[in-house]
């Protein structure tokens, strides 16, 4: 892997049903994960954009969370619906996607 | 949490015995995640850094690695011993630390 333009972090955090944080796990982002993964092989970007799963990021109860850098742009309560755009616009595109972002007052 | 002035990602990536990519897991990274962990109870740094575990992030056969955003530093080969000077001169000094970033032909 060589440093990309942009890096994208997809929490794949779980924790226990009924556990008081909740979890992106709980919240269904294991097909925004397997989405964005989908999405990085077809379009072979992989020059441009590194994928990468991680631990918890964030506000776990507006989960699903991921993350972009360098910029630092934290969308929440992502859905599989929502990565085409998040590809489009900004990690290939450059431009991040407004209705997506996190709360300024949470992020 | 709070978007923190830098965000550090160690890779926790295992694979099993014997695969030919190998990983940070088998390069020892979980103490320097214990340590990257412990540190940042210690310091109660909340607010400038962030710590967050991740799959892989790049070249594993010279792991354990650690990615710094949002300047984009990959650092390689690092150990417990490494992680007090990653938090004083880079998390919270803002340089980054020279003789463990990866080869520019790497990252």
């Amino acid at each position: 892997m060589a440093k990309p333009a942009r890096h994208v972090f997809v929490c794949s955090q779980n924790r226990p049903a009924g556990h008081p944080r909740g979890s992106c796990g709980s919240k269904g982002c294991s097909e925004v994960v397997d989405e964005f993964m989908q999405q990085w092989m077809q379009r072979q970007c992989f020059a441009q954009v590194l994928v990468t799963t991680s631990s918890c990021i964030g506000p776990c109860s507006m989960g699903p969370n991921i993350l972009v850098y360098p910029e630092g742009v934290l969308y929440s309560n992502v859905t599989k619906a929502d990565v085409t755009e998040i590809f489009d616009e900004h990690l290939l595109g450059g431009n991040p996607v407004e209705r997506l972002k996190a709360p300024a007052d949470i992020w």
